[in-house]
């Protein structure tokens, strides 16, 4: 990709993408690759803090603690290369104020804004890495299990968050991949519902949204459960976001466009007559990150004029990819949202395999009364 | 500020920025102010998923839901308003990516970098900011106290950060400021040690910092136990932690530079014969994130030709603050680290004051052995 893209260097500063090529997990560093015709040369620079963990971490890169910021240290190291007169940076992490105070450097010095490409092969995951996020989605399914008891009425949502996340502490998780959504009753109607002080209601769904990190990967799980009877509107409502999640997975396969995984889920919500009720896109990528290529979601309009820089673009890198290719894991979330009244969200993490998909989520999905 | 840079307009994306200045909490939107020699004009724009939440949060902005996405929308507004042709922008928070597609927007349209004009308000707290901090760093000693007795011998590292965050998500916290960093043994040689699924030893330091998030405001604390008798050694570099630490105490007061009180904590370790291995800044601005401005570090070495360049940068805004002003919160938390042995961190939050400053941390620092 580098060589395509006529790249003498790149500097990879966004530090998931530092993680995944180098094994680095601290907070601040650079990773630097001078390419070669024969083999690219790596340096990763950090600061004093991170001495003895980059070198205990770190492998396929030397490690550099400069007296300079890591950023000008690295240029300085790729002149001395003598690969700095085309660097690429990563357009999307980088600020225009570390763009500027980079373009100072050196005149000779040439920049190159490149987008997604460590995103890009972080998009298939690796056997190593389905392993982790297996490992991460089971304990959220174990979790799940054992929160349940606590759901009853007048416990706060906070409380439930409290919980999930100790239960999730407790089974040796490393945190949380994202803040802990707990919405019941109304609030379940908020598609974003993090956990708040009230109390669970005697009658109403209670949507939980969560995930963990477990070996720097993240898992995303929703359940959706009612409170008190149900009646026969929100039955109805919970089967459709079933079925719609249901013919989402159907749809995944390696080849399939993810704008039609995207079309599965929206129709059989539009025939229940729910449609404009689900405002959400259907999945995303997950792994290092929470929210990772490709968006499971309608493929963006593209007017006729504009057709030969998209296709630029994507030839520059370009963050989406619409395609599923075996070894994505995705999430398949569909969600009705009614103001007022409530909402029903049902999401697994599914693996694209060779053949068509294997659900990672263990947990039943049929409507769970308490 | 605005009208000294000759501003028309700024866009603020930063979204601790834009909560500052008109309360929105949630996880995407922008907030437009059209510059007016009179009054200026004010306006929020977020997505659908905000559309309750910004209506209910927001104050002195009217609230925009878009149909196109929040930034373009925000640049149309101001260009409605006539104040398009000087847009400032956040350069440290504005990617390389969003700055192109918003140049594409327009030719007529102009945007001018600006530097940390909101984080330098911020630094600065008001009378309800102190108070909400004076709060969460009252529930975070709370915490420490509770969890005093899970600390033993044989107990997970992982296990003592779970307690933590259960304890302060229990007492309220609407979650952790920061990932915990529960660092035993050998391992609190790591300035930045995570917890580890590794048992506490039966004898060695234990160093715990950790904060927590209450009302939007942070907290952040750090103190190191020990494990078993603790020898000379342990003792002696326990006792220069907390001379440092309390010399950096000491130097706090408005007017006072913020390389002074770095070098007084500094100097006391040197002193000791410890100075080598005290690898980072003595201190951060804590507020609605955990590190904002002032860095309580050396002054920048800056060379004689680029004075007129730092003064400019200043002019322009700057994100270093040298000085410390009355109503900055600041953290003194020096530290000492000798690999292959163990470390000791004693960290308070502190605020200037008119006369001085007021240690806000009510926790002992008297070396405590388990």
């Amino acid at each position: 990709m580098l060589r395509e893209q006529q790249l003498d260097s790149l500097l990879i500063t966004h530090l998931p993408n530092v993680r995944y090529l180098c094994g680095f997990t601290g907070s601040a560093g650079v990773l630097a690759v001078a390419v070669s015709s024969k083999s690219h040369k790596w340096a990763f620079f950090t600061d004093g803090r991170y001495t003895q963990q980059a070198r205990d971490e770190v492998s396929g890169a030397k490690v550099v603690i400069p007296r300079a910021p890591a950023l000008s240290a690295a240029v300085e190291w790729l002149r001395s290369q003598g690969r700095s007169h085309r660097i690429g940076i990563e357009a999307e992490h980088v600020s225009v104020a570390t763009h500027r105070s980079l373009s100072k450097l050196g005149s000779a010095l040439k920049l190159q804004l490149t987008s997604g490409l460590v995103e890009r092969l972080r998009a298939v995951k690796e056997p190593t890495e389905v392993k982790q996020i297996r490992a991460a989605v089971n304990l959220a399914s174990s979790v799940f299990e054992a929160v349940l008891p606590e759901i009853k009425p007048g416990t706060k949502e906070t409380a439930i968050a409290a919980e999930i996340e100790y239960m999730s502490r407790r089974l040796g998780a490393q945190g949380m991949s994202f803040e802990t959504l707990v919405a019941s009753g109304k609030r379940s109607a908020l598609p974003h519902g993090l956990a708040s002080q009230n109390p669970l209601p005697e009658r109403g769904f209670v949507i939980l949204d969560f995930g963990v990190i477990l070996g720097g990967y993240c898992s995303d799980m929703t359940r959706t459960v009612h409170l008190g009877r149900a009646g026969q509107a929100e039955r109805k409502m919970y089967r459709a976001v079933l079925e719609a999640q249901l013919a989402g997975i159907k749809a995944v396969s390696p080849g399939a466009k993810c704008s039609e995984v995207d079309n599965a889920t929206r129709k059989v919500l539009e025939k229940a007559g729910l449609g404009r009720y689900f405002t959400h896109s259907t999945g995303h990528g997950v792994g290092i990150e929470i929210h990772e290529v490709p968006g499971i979601r309608k493929a963006a309009k593209v007017a006729k004029n504009s057709r030969k820089r998209q296709k630029r673009t994507q030839k520059q890198g370009g963050t989406q990819l619409d395609t599923l290719q075996p070894g994505m894991v995705i999430t398949i979330e569909p969600g009705v949202y009614i103001p007022g009244k409530g909402g029903v969200r049902i999401e697994d993490m599914v693996l694209v395999t060779e053949t068509g998909c294997e659900v990672l989520t263990p947990t039943p999905k049929e409507m769970i009364v308490i």
